[in-house]
C-alpha cells in the first residue's frame, strides 16, 4: 500500500472528499517525511512546520493538498531570497499571483522550495532523493527532489531553458512547463521576460492537469480521461541530437517501439533550419534579459552574485543591443513556423535530458533539450521513463503548439501507459 | 529666454558639457519649481529634495538628468505605494530594472509620481498645470503632469490602455510608449502582461529618444536628424471615430492639412474587422490579467481597494476563463494584420484623446483612442498640437508597426514641425 505521503494529490483529494483521510493527517504524513529526509535532500530554502500547521484549511478544488513553492516566487508570509545572499531574509509584504491562485485553490503552502540563484546556474545545496551524490537538476531544484521525495504531491517550478523539465527527469517526477503566459508572473522574480514560464511538478500527469486547471481556471483534462484513438508522434532529436547520451538515445528508441506497439504512429522528423536559428538565440535573449533583469543587483550588489552568473551577466551587457531584437525575431520566426513544421502530428515525442543526473551537486546539468521548447511558447511535460546505467531516473518529454497543453498532457498519459 | 527647469533634457545636459550649466544648478532649478507649484500640482507620491540632493553625481549619458519615476516601479531609496493604500509605506530593496538602467546611465530620480491606483482608474491627487481645475489625465498622472510643471524633463510612465500617451496629450507634454518589450518590467507592479508597457514622457520627441536610448542601447534617432523626404501618414479615426470631440477632428483635419503642405501625403484608411475584434478584446485581456495580477490583494486587502476597481476586478473573474484565451488571441489576429493595413505607408495618424482633459479631478478621461495601439505592440508617440476650446492642450499622435520606434519618433518630429 502507498505510504500517505505518497499518494498523488488526485488521490489524496478523492480520499479526503470520501472521509478515508483527513487533510490533517496528510498533512501530517508530509510534515513527517520532510522531518525524516530533509536532512539529507535539504529540498528547502525555507520551512517551518509549525507554520504549515497554523495554515487555515483551505476551500475549493486544491483544499487539503500541500504545495511546494519555488523560491523565486513570493510569499507574505515566508521569505523569498530568490537563491541569492543578496535577498537574503527578504520578506515581501505580497503573494505572487501564482501563489494567491494556488491558495485561493485551497492548496496549502509547505515552504519555499530551493532555486539556483535566480533560478540561472549557480545551485543550491539540493540533493537528488534517487541518490545523494547526485544533482537533482535545477534551477527548480527544490521542488522537484521535494515532489520526488514525498514533501509534497505538487510544487511550483519555473523555466527560462530547462528548470522545469531537466530536474523533474532527473528526479523521476513529471515536470510541466505550460503555455507561456498561462500563469501571471506578477510577483516572481523575472529573469527573461521573453522565456520566464511558471509551471508545475508532480508525481503524476494528472496532478498537473488538477493544480494547473484549479489555478488557471482553464481546462487541462481529466485525470481519468482516456484518448478515442493513439497518437501521431513527431520523433524529434532537434539540434543537440548529438548531445544525447546513449541511454536516452536507447531510451526513446524504446519509447518509440512501445508507442507503436500500442498503435501510434512515431516518426522522425528533423526540423528546419528556422528553428535551429531559433535555438542559437536563446542565450542572447535569456542572457541580455537577465542582466536587464538584474540592473540593481549589478550595480548595487555585485560581490552578492556568484562568478559565474556575474560572467553571464557581463557577457549579456557585452553583446550590441541590436542583437536582442534580432534575437527574439529568430524565436518569433521559430514560432511561426512549429505548426508547419508538425502539422499532421498530435506531439512530439523528444528527450527531456541528455541523459541521468549528473554526479556532484555543483552543477545541475545541461538544458540543451529544453530551451528550444521554451522559446517556442508550447506546452512540454516530461514523465518518468525506467532507469540509466546508474540507476538514475530517465524521462521523456512530449511538446506540442501552443495552447495544446490539455492535449499535449494527454498524449504524455497515453505514452506513460504504453511505455 | 527658457527658465532652467523648462529646458528640455538635451538642451540642458548640452549646456552642461559646454560648462554653461552645472548639474547642481539645473537640479536646484527643479527643485524650485517643485517648492513653487507641488503644493497646487500633487505630482508627487513622494518627494525628498534632501535625498534628491545627496544623490551621487551620475555617469553616462544621462549624467544631471533628474528624473521622476511612476509608483508603480520600485526604488530602493524610495517607498514603492502603487497609488494603494495595500501598499503604503511599502519600502523594496531593489530598484526596477528600468530604474536601474536609468541610474546606471546618470539619471537622478527626483521622487515617485503619482499613479491612479495600480494604474487603474480610481485616481490620485494630480492636477493638470494648464488648469487644476482639470485632470491632468491617467494613469501616469504626475509624470505627465510633473514634466508639464518643468518639475524634471523626463518622466517614466506606463501604458496598458492609454495611461502614457493621454495624460501626456491632456498636459502637453510628448508621451512615448515604445514597442511592447523595450523596456524590461522587473520591479514593476504589473497589471495585464499582455499590454502593460513602460515608456517615457517629456517636453520634446528628442528627450524621448535620448533617454529610451540611453537606457535600452537601442538607437532611437539622433535629436537633429533631418527626414529626407516627407512622409506617407496613413490618417487613422479606428474603430472609436465617434468619439472623437469636435476639437479633435478639426485637429485631426488641421494636422492633415498641415503635413500635406509640408509635402506629405495623408491617406484616410479604414481598419478592417480584426482590428475591432482586437479592440473589442482589450477590457477582456486587461481586467481578466488584472485580477490574476492582484490575487494576494484580492484575498487579504479587498477593503483596501476602491469599489471601481472592486467592481472591474470581479468581473474579470466572473468571465468563463476560455475568454481570455480568445481575447489574446484577438490581438495577436489583429498584430498579424497591421502591416498588411497599412502597407506602404510610414506611420498612423491619429487622435491621442477624445479631447480637453476633463474638468474634475475625479476622472482621468477615457483611452479610447490608445487602447488599441497599446494591444498592436507597436511605438506610440503624442506631440502638443495647439488648445482646445477652453485653452487646454491637445495633442495628435504617431503610431507604426512593433519595432518602428525610432521612426515614429522621426515622423512625429515631423508632423510636429509641420504644424
Amino acid at each position: 500500500m502507498t505510504d500517505t505521503a505518497d499518494l498523488t494529490a488526485t488521490d489524496a483529494l478523492a480520499a479526503i472528499r470520501a472521509g478515508r483521510l483527513t487533510a490533517a493527517a496528510y498533512r501530517e504524513a508530509c510534515l513527517d517525511r520532510i522531518a525524516a529526509r530533509e536532512p539529507v535532500i535539504r529540498a528547502f530554502a525555507w520551512f517551518d512546520a509549525d507554520l504549515v500547521r497554523r495554515a487555515p484549511a483551505g476551500e475549493g478544488p486544491l483544499a487539503g493538498m500541500p504545495m511546494g513553492v519555488k523560491d523565486v516566487l513570493d510569499t507574505a508570509d515566508m521569505p523569498s531570497q530568490y537563491g541569492s545572499p543578496a535577498w537574503a531574509g527578504h520578506r515581501p509584504r505580497s503573494d505572487a499571483a501564482c501563489v494567491a491562485a494556488a491558495r485561493a485553490a485551497g492548496a496549502t503552502i509547505i515552504g519555499k522550495t530551493v532555486t539556483t540563484e535566480f533560478a540561472t546556474r549557480h545551485p543550491g545545496p539540493t540533493a537528488n532523493p534517487a541518490n545523494p551524490k547526485h544533482t537533482p537538476g535545477g534551477s527548480s531544484s527544490g521542488s522537484a527532489a521535494g515532489v520526488a521525495a514525498g514533501f509534497f504531491p505538487v510544487a511550483f517550478g519555473t523555466q527560462t531553458a530547462g528548470s522545469i523539465v531537466r530536474p523533474a527527469a532527473y528526479c523521476g517526477v513529471v515536470g510541466f512547463k505550460p503555455s507561456y503566459g498561462t500563469l501571471h508572473r506578477g510577483g516572481m522574480k523575472v529573469m527573461s521576460e521573453s522565456l520566464d514560464t511558471i509551471g508545475v511538478m508532480a508525481r503524476s500527469v494528472a496532478d498537473c492537469a488538477l493544480a494547473m486547471g484549479a489555478m488557471s481556471g482553464l481546462d487541462f483534462g481529466a485525470p481519468d480521461a482516456k484518448a478515442a484513438r493513439a497518437p501521431r508522434l513527431a520523433l524529434v532529436m532537434g539540434p543537440t541530437a548529438d548531445q544525447a547520451a546513449p541511454e536516452t538515445v536507447a531510451l526513446l528508441e524504446r519509447a518509440a517501439e512501445a508507442c507503436r506497439r500500442a498503435g501510434a504512429t512515431v516518426t522522425p522528423v528533423t526540423l528546419p533550419a528556422v528553428f535551429q536559428a531559433g535555438y542559437d538565440a536563446h542565450p542572447y535573449v535569456m542572457n541580455m534579459e537577465s542582466a536587464e533583469a538584474l540592473g540593481w543587483e549589478l550595480a548595487d550588489a555585485r560581490a552578492q552574485i556568484s562568478g559565474v552568473l556575474q560572467e553571464r551577466l557581463d557577457w549579456g551587457r557585452s553583446q550590441p543591443r541590436g542583437t536582442l531584437v534580432e534575437a527574439r525575431a529568430a524565436f518569433a520566426a521559430a514560432r511561426a513556423a512549429l505548426p508547419a513544421a508538425i502539422e499532421g502530428f498530435d506531439a512530439v515525442l523528444c528527450p527531456s535530458a541528455p541523459g541521468e543526473a549528473p554526479e556532484g551537486l555543483g552543477w545541475t546539468g545541461d538544458p540543451a533539450f529544453n530551451s528550444l521548447w521554451t522559446l517556442l511558447h508550447g506546452p512540454c511535460v516530461t514523465v518518468p521513463a525506467g532507469a540509466g546505467p546508474k540507476g538514475l531516473p530517465l524521462g521523456v518529454q512530449l511538446a506540442g503548439r501552443i495552447g495544446d497543453d490539455a492535449a499535449v498532457l494527454g498524449w504524455a498519459r497515453w505514452v506513460q501507459a504504453a511505455l
